[in-house]
This record gives C-alpha cells, sequence and structure tokens, in this order.
C-alpha cells in the first residue's frame, strides 16, 4: 500500500463541478436593503462578467480555462494520502485519508480560487485586483495568482495582523503585492475610522470596506473574496474531484468527510464532487467542522443577514450567528466568520450536510498527534478536520467498524507556530458561549420579509 | 510538457550511492591531534556501529533498511520540476530543472539523513539523540526523525536563535523533541562558558560541544550530526538517484549540476549519483554554489583542519577559511561553515566538482525571480543555487545554447521570510573579505606533518 496516491498532471480536472445543478432546491436569492432579489449586475463593479455567470450558474459542469489548469499545475494534482501512522496510533480499523492541500506555494487551498480569479479578471482587462486579508493566507494566494497573470495586488491588511504576523505580509511583498495595514488614509472609508480613532487596530470588516470602495471607484480595478460565494466554491472542487479519483485508484470510497468550515470554500470545495454521488443515493456522509468558538451552523439560525460585519454586502440566506458576533481571537483564524457560505447553509438545513463543533484543545490536540505521527505540522484551520476525523477513528476502534474517513489537509502551519508554542506551554483554551450571548447578537439580525412574501 | 515530473514509491532507491568507490584516491583519513590517522573506534562512543561502517565505506552501493524507507516514503520520492516560468523569464534556451526537497515535513533535504541516523541509533538500543542546530532547520529534521523512530531528541539551539527564530523551535517541540538554549547548565561546557560569561548568546560551537559532551558521557545517548561527514553525504544520494531517473523519463540528462554548499550535504546529495556517469566518462559538471561571504571552496586552502570552531574533533583534509573564521550574518546561515566536507573538498582539489562563489543580493534576487515565477519561495540557502543556474541560463540566452541545468531545491524560505523583508527593504548587502582577512584566520591553521611523512 503506498502512503501517496498520485495524479499525473494529465488527469487534473477539466471542469469544476457546481453543487447546484444537484440540489434539491434552487439557492435562496440574495437581498437587497429593500427585500427585493440582488440581480447579478449589482455586482459587475467590483467583479468581472465570467466570475457574476459562475455566481448564479445552475450548469453541473464548468470548464476550466486551459490557463487556469497551467497555472494550478504548479502544485496540483495535489497528493491525497493514506494516513497509515495515524491509524495505527489510534489503534483504529478505520481506514483514514487526507488530501494534502497544504503543498501549494501560498500553503493552503486559498489559491485555487486566486488563480482563476486572477485569471478571468486579467482576461477582461482588469489591471488590478484589491482584497483583504487578516492573518495573510489569503492575501498570499492572491499576491501570488496576481503574479502569475501580471496583475497588480493591493491587500488591505488588518492592522493588528500587519504587524503582529510580518511572514506573510513579507510572503505577499516576495510576490510582488503591496501591503497596506488597514485602516489607510487611501480611502474615505479608512479616513473615516482614522478620524475617529487614529490607533484603530483595524478589523477585517474594515479592510474589506477599504478594499472594495477601491475596486468599486476604478474602472481597471476590481476586487477578489476568498470564501463564501458561491464562484470561489466552485473553484475549489478541484480537490474532491480529484480524491474521489485517487480513491477509486485504490478502489476505495469515502464513508464520511470531514472539513474545517469558515466561509465554506474549503469544506465545499473536497464535499461537493461526493454530493453528486449522495444527491443520486450514495451513502456519504459530509461533515463540515467548525470551532465551538464560532459555531455557526451548529448554534447559529438558518436566516438573511449581511455578509460583512458593518452591514454593506446583500443580504444572504445561511447559518450565522448575527453580522455582529464578535468570535474570541482562536489561532484558526480562518474560521472565525459569524456565517457561512448560503450553499453549504442550505445545505445544512436540508439534512444534506452535517456540522460539528469542535473545542480549542481538541483540534490542537490532533493536530499534534498527526504531526508527530505523519510528520506535516497542519494549520488551525485544518486541525478541526483532522479532530473530527480522529473521534469518528476512534469511535470505529470500538465499534469495529472499518470505515473509510477522508479530510481535507487545508493547508499548513508554518506560520502559526506561535499558535502551536501557546498550546504546548499550555496557555489556550477552549471557548463556549452561554446561550444569552448568542440571542444577543442574533437578536441584531436584519428585518427583512421572506422573497415573495 | 509536465511541470512536474514524479516517481511512484516503488520507484523510490533501494540503496544509497557512495562517492569514495569512484574517486580517482582513496579520501584523505582524519588525523588526531598527534597526526596519526583516527581509527573508526575513536567514534563508538557518540555514533552506532552501524553509521562508523558507513563512514569509512568503500562499497559502492550502500542497501537503504526497509524501515527508513517506509517513514521517507511519508514525503519521497520528491517530485523534479521543469522550471518553464523560469525559462520564459530568461528568454534562455536552456531548460531548467529542479529536484524539490522543500516538500519534507520539516521543509529542507535534511530529514533524508535525519531518519537514517535515527533508525540505526534505535536499532543498536540507543533511547537518546543529542544535536545541535543554529536557525533549527536540522533541529527540527532530527526532531521529527527521533519522533517517528520512537527516540527522544535533545537539542542544544544557539541562545540569540533560541530567543530570536521561535518557530523553528516550536517545531521542534510538536514534534517532541526537548529543545534547550545553549549554553546550559546542563554541561561542564555549558557550565564553564555561563561562570565566564553569564550573558553569552551562545555560538554553533558552544551548542556542539554541549551536545556530545552528553552523548559521549551516556550510553543511552548518542549524537546526530547533520552535514560534513561521509555517512551524511551519502544518506543524501537519494537525491541525485531520483533526479537521474526522473530526467531519463523526459529523455534528459544534465549538463552542469548546481547546489548550494556549506557543508556539503545539499551538493553531495543531488551531484554524487552523477559523479558515477562523470567518472565512467560521461561530460557533466557538477557546481558547488556557495556565498561569497564565505567562500570556503573559491578562496579558501585544502589543508588539516578542526571539523569545529573549538578545535575538539580530528583533523580532516578539506576546503577551508581556518576553524576560526568568522562569517558575517548572513542570511543562508546553513552556508556559514569554514570548512568543507572532505569528500567535496578532495574532488574539488582534483579538478572534478567545480565551485562558484555568489554575493548575498544575487541570491535573493534570484529566489524573488523563482518565487514570481513558479511560486515557491526559496531557502535562502538554496537561493544560490538557483542564482547560479540564473547565471548560466542568461549565458545560454546569449550563446544560444541549449544546455540542461539541473539545481537543487533544498529546501523552502517560510521561516526565512524576515531575510525577504529586509532584502525587500534595500537593507542587505554583498560582503567580500580582503585577502589578508582570509590570510589572518588561515594563519592558525592547526600544523600537522601529512599522514605518512
Amino acid at each position: 500500500m503506498n502512503t501517496k496516491i498520485l495524479l499525473q498532471e494529465s488527469d487534473m480536472p477539466t471542469h469544476w463541478y457546481n453543487v447546484v445543478a444537484d440540489m434539491p432546491n434552487p439557492p435562496a436569492p440574495p437581498l437587497g436593503p429593500d427585500g427585493k432579489p440582488v440581480g447579478p449586475d449589482a455586482l459587475a463593479a467590483i467583479f468581472p462578467d465570467a466570475i457574476i455567470e459562475q455566481e448564479v450558474s445552475a450548469e453541473r459542469w464548468i470548464p476550466i480555462p486551459d490557463a487556469v489548469r497551467d497555472v494550478l499545475r504548479l502544485w496540483r494534482p495535489s497528493p491525497l494520502y493514506r494516513a497509515e501512522r495515524l491509524e495505527r496510533a489510534l489503534g483504529t480499523p478505520a481506514r483514514i485519508y487526507f488530501k494534502n492541500e497544504a503543498v501549494s506555494p501560498a500553503g493552503s487551498h486559498k489559491p485555487n480560487t486566486a488563480v482563476a480569479q486572477a485569471y478571468y479578471n486579467k482576461v477582461e482587462g482588469i489591471r488590478r485586483l484589491t482584497t483583504e486579508t487578516g492573518a495573510g493566507q489569503w492575501g498570499c494566494s492572491l499576491a501570488l495568482a496576481g503574479q502569475l497573470f501580471g496583475l497588480e495586488v493591493d491587500v488591505y491588511m488588518v492592522k493588528i495582523s500587519f504587524g503582529q504576523k510580518p511572514y506573510r505580509r513579507s510572503m505577499m511583498r516576495t510576490w510582488g503585492a503591496n501591503v497596506f495595514a488597514s485602516p489607510t488614509d487611501r480611502t474615505e472609508s479608512g479616513r473615516h475610522i482614522l478620524a475617529e480613532h487614529p490607533d484603530s487596530p483595524g478589523s477585517l470588516g474594515i479592510a474589506i470596506s477599504e478594499a472594495v470602495e477601491i475596486a468599486a471607484g476604478r474602472n481597471d480595478t476590481n476586487y477578489a473574496l476568498g470564501s463564501v460565494l458561491n464562484h470561489v466554491l466552485l473553484h475549489q472542487t478541484v480537490i474532491g474531484e480529484e480524491a474521489k479519483r485517487q480513491l477509486a485508484m485504490v478502489g476505495d470510497y469515502p464513508d464520511m468527510i470531514f472539513a474545517p468550515c469558515g466561509g465554506g470554500s474549503n469544506f465545499g470545495g473536497i464535499a461537493f464532487p461526493f454530493f453528486a454521488d449522495k444527491a443520486a443515493g450514495k451513502d456519504v456522509r459530509l461533515v463540515a467542522v467548525e470551532p465551538t468558538s464560532c459555531p455557526t451552523l451548529t448554534r447559529g439560525v438558518y436566516a438573511y443577514d449581511f455578509g460583512d460585519a458593518i452591514g454593506l454586502t446583500p443580504l444572504m440566506k445561511m447559518y450565522t450567528l448575527g453580522h455582529d458576533f464578535m468570535p474570541p481571537g482562536i489561532h484558526a483564524g480562518g474560521l472565525r466568520y459569524h456565517g457561512d457560505s448560503a450553499l453549504v447553509s442550505q445545505l445544512h438545513h436540508e439534512g444534506l450536510v452535517d456540522a460539528v463543533a469542535v473545542p480549542q484543545l481538541e483540534t490542537f490536540e490532533a493536530g499534534v498527534l498527526f504531526a508527530k505521527t505523519q510528520g506535516i505540522v497542519p494549520a488551525p484551520e485544518s486541525c478541526h478536520a483532522i479532530a473530527a476525523a480522529v473521534r469518528e477513528a476512534r469511535h470505529c476502534a470500538e465499534t469495529g467498524e472499518p470505515k473509510t474517513l477522508l479530510f481535507n489537509l487545508s493547508g499548513h502551519g508554518h506560520f502559526d507556530m506561535s499558535a502551536y508554542d501557546r498550546f504546548l506551554a499550555g496557555e489556550l483554551e477552549d471557548f463556549d458561549y452561554p446561550e444569552d450571548a448568542i440571542e444577543a447578537s442574533l437578536s441584531h439580525l436584519p428585518k427583512v420579509a421572506p422573497p415573495g412574501a
């Protein structure tokens, strides 16, 4: 038995899989402030046409342009691993596989969509992309993709991260991006904040406002987002498509699939291609794994809410903790989103996608066990998927069931070692919200009539 | 044409290649303080028998134990890449290939030998390994290898790096190693230094002394070294063996091979398996690339000198700048060694291995160009090989020669981003030694009669 199941570049998927085609119901439309559905043209100021088409498409298969595949093959297809050493350490009869998305130059799955977005903007004549970044994982991915397609990339990086996490900032600059500590004096939004709070540490919400403001105001500039939206999840489906083919090469098929779930692109990327089989009657469980400190799917409500903290975006029907919900500063920064992808949310609401919340200490315990057995030090986000898979593998050890488990190793932890340091020093803790704290932020949900009412 | 040329695990080398078998002359023996050759038994206090046998073996092929291959396949065979985007950016007719050793969990080629050393110690009943580390690349590799074979690993990390480079320290601890800021009060050597200099920032020499002292004093404890020695270079030959097979898969063969050269294991690893062909008459140039700030092969002398800064080791015949030569604090920490592998040195002395020195700024320029074209951010050490390959590729662009160039991408730069930051900010500089500075340290070479004199 091989540790790594490898595909050749010629086996790379030629199409993205669009889960909308197999959903039992059409996606709930985004709504404007007036409660009326927002049409695709509302997005034209900041996204290229091809992306907007993908955002609303119901086609099952969408071709991946050759130029996109030509960049993706710098690291794709990514290897699928059989985690035999982890299995032995757990004494489980379960077979554990993981897809290793840490092999991309940026160290995570994020470049899969960054490359596609950069390409479509390039062919539509855009010269510059703007985006926001917190810890820098998404900013790095877009910097890399922009560089490879000859686009300028301006990254608005939350000021406190800009100071505290200099390494991803340096990486973005190495790939030629301009990185600004947000709030800046380059935008109305930034100047407004700085006038009131000259020492503002910034926030993802402010950085989004700055990036969108610049993109909306300039014809040669667009905006790119790293998760949540339908087209982002679409671009990530190469992960699941490859995994399916790789498992078939060893004659296996997953009983359960685990992925971290923040905005949803990590989860959608590996799980959706298997949803096609599930929709056709196959018995496969798709498990979105979130932190107990930001338990969107497990403790939020399914309702229309803003995508951002401030209330600038259209309303999306999704699981949400309330757009002003403020999760604690856990180390899985990519999972601190108050809402979730509309597609993942709807599938969860319809009982087709499962969700589980894992406390922070359990995720790092699983991450360290994984590092000690398989070698790779995983990103804190990925530790969530590992922890859920480990739970299930232990359960299999009790019941004797030889289940096939698959998880998405969405990234490596090379830029998160201070989190491991704190974990090993016993300085991290779990955080569980009292019910009334979540009720408080949910009480601020926007009041909208359901569409058609 | 594929970007990545992949081998399956079943294609992994089954034997290490020992260059000694094909050298025109036997290696010059190490000498004791009395000027007499040191026998293998002098090493028995700190190395297992199997390693000592390999250190002095003249067998051409040495079998790789199955248990070692079983760990190596966690990341091996490593991919060979055709750097088409770099070629296009250079407008060169040269074909540029690189072997990607950054894919190991520790992020460099170093685990190739760490795994073998941990294995041989384990089977000989050793419970604990000690070693020293500067920036932490070797310490990480041994921590990983020790963990996978159930050995305790004690790493003596130079105190100033311990404080300034916390991420690799965290990585070692994640893999279960004990990491001590050297000088410590755990050893005579450490206590001696601390008594005189309580605030000592430490040095690699002191850390070596501590690690060796502990290993020499305990039956259940041995020492492991990450470069320089013959067995270390031997274990790295899997790199070149794989590369040769991968190039054959696309019907190519290198005209020139470039690798960074500090202690020599990086260079020997990729180059030696091609030396076998060279010895048989094949026209292939093997180019060791070093920094102008530590120009061992290009400006040192070929003489007997100590392997360490203090004078504890046997004398080795090698290119050296003098054991008390103090290179400046350049960012390619792995290339700051005053000497070089005895095997590489002898082959260079005999005109069979070429050497070139590259200034620091040129290496980072090449590294940034590589990151912008191929995506991967290289380690500063690896940037030396890239810079030399880029020089040659540009030369080919002038002459029109379609040469085949191969270099060793020995590691990624994820833990070296502050160096890139300083380079991009224009804060780095080149350093060239005046001839008399090198003459000064060379004047301290130990006086030994040549063996047999």
